[in-house]
């Protein structure tokens, strides 16, 4: 199984990324000679970690029959000095928010996600030091 | 110098990446539980490699006084079988369009962005085999 995916040149360092199921408009900063019209490619490649990682843990929520009220996947990423420069380090941080929020079981989908799942993480493994973390938030429960 | 980012879950498999520059919207294909109401995360690898190369081309072009009518960077990556799935395979095609194209220095630029510049390559060539294809096509010069 694959992709196929296409990036066309509009003017300047603006591109039209062509996906299956959208358009991402792509343009560098102005430092960099851009105009800042659209995302830059390197972040791309945090959205695909969190993506894939948070689409894990929504299906397995679905199948362990678990529920949250929210949750996100935040990445930080720092690249090397030097050129070519790529992400060196990674922080993936989740987030889970709800009432009585089973932790030990979201705990455990997280991991399942990382170790077995989540092929944007294997390929992050091969070039990054990752680290995680998964955070809890109790919703207030009304009086 | 380091990029964060934050994907938020909306419903199902649906996702809202907010990234500096824009915000994508990230789903699965029916298949596996989503709707197909955006684009899948691993494709945003694919997306993330054209777009960085395509940058140092658009860039280099300029400082390097090549002119070219279009151009565009496809990008097919093909899945591993089992789980974790990812890119084990990928073919980048440079196509460029213009008259009388300045091959030598088009060739010259895309090596400079594969070898020196482009991290996304650098971080591909951990987990992948890349092969990559030049095109060049002359517009037709009107009688």
């Amino acid at each position: 199984m694959g992709h196929n995916i296409k990036t066309v040149w509009k003017e300047g360092m603006a591109f039209d990324s062509q996906l299956m199921g959208g358009n991402i408009a792509l343009d560098a900063n102005e430092a960099v000679g851009g105009q800042g019209k659209g995302v830059t490619p390197k972040q791309l490649m945090l959205s695909a970690l969190s993506g894939c990682t948070a689409m894990d843990v929504a299906s397995l929520m679905k199948k362990m029959r678990v529920e949250v009220d929210g949750f996100d996947v935040s990445v930080e990423g720092e690249l090397t000095d030097q050129h070519p420069k790529y992400y060196k380090t990674v922080k993936v941080v989740y987030n889970f928010e709800g009432k009585n929020l089973d932790q030990a079981k979201l705990n455990k989908i997280v991991n399942m996600s990382i170790e077995r799942y989540c092929g944007v993480f294997e390929m992050f493994r091969q070039f990054a030091d990752i680290t995680t973390e998964i955070n809890f938030v109790e919703a207030n429960v009304g009086v």
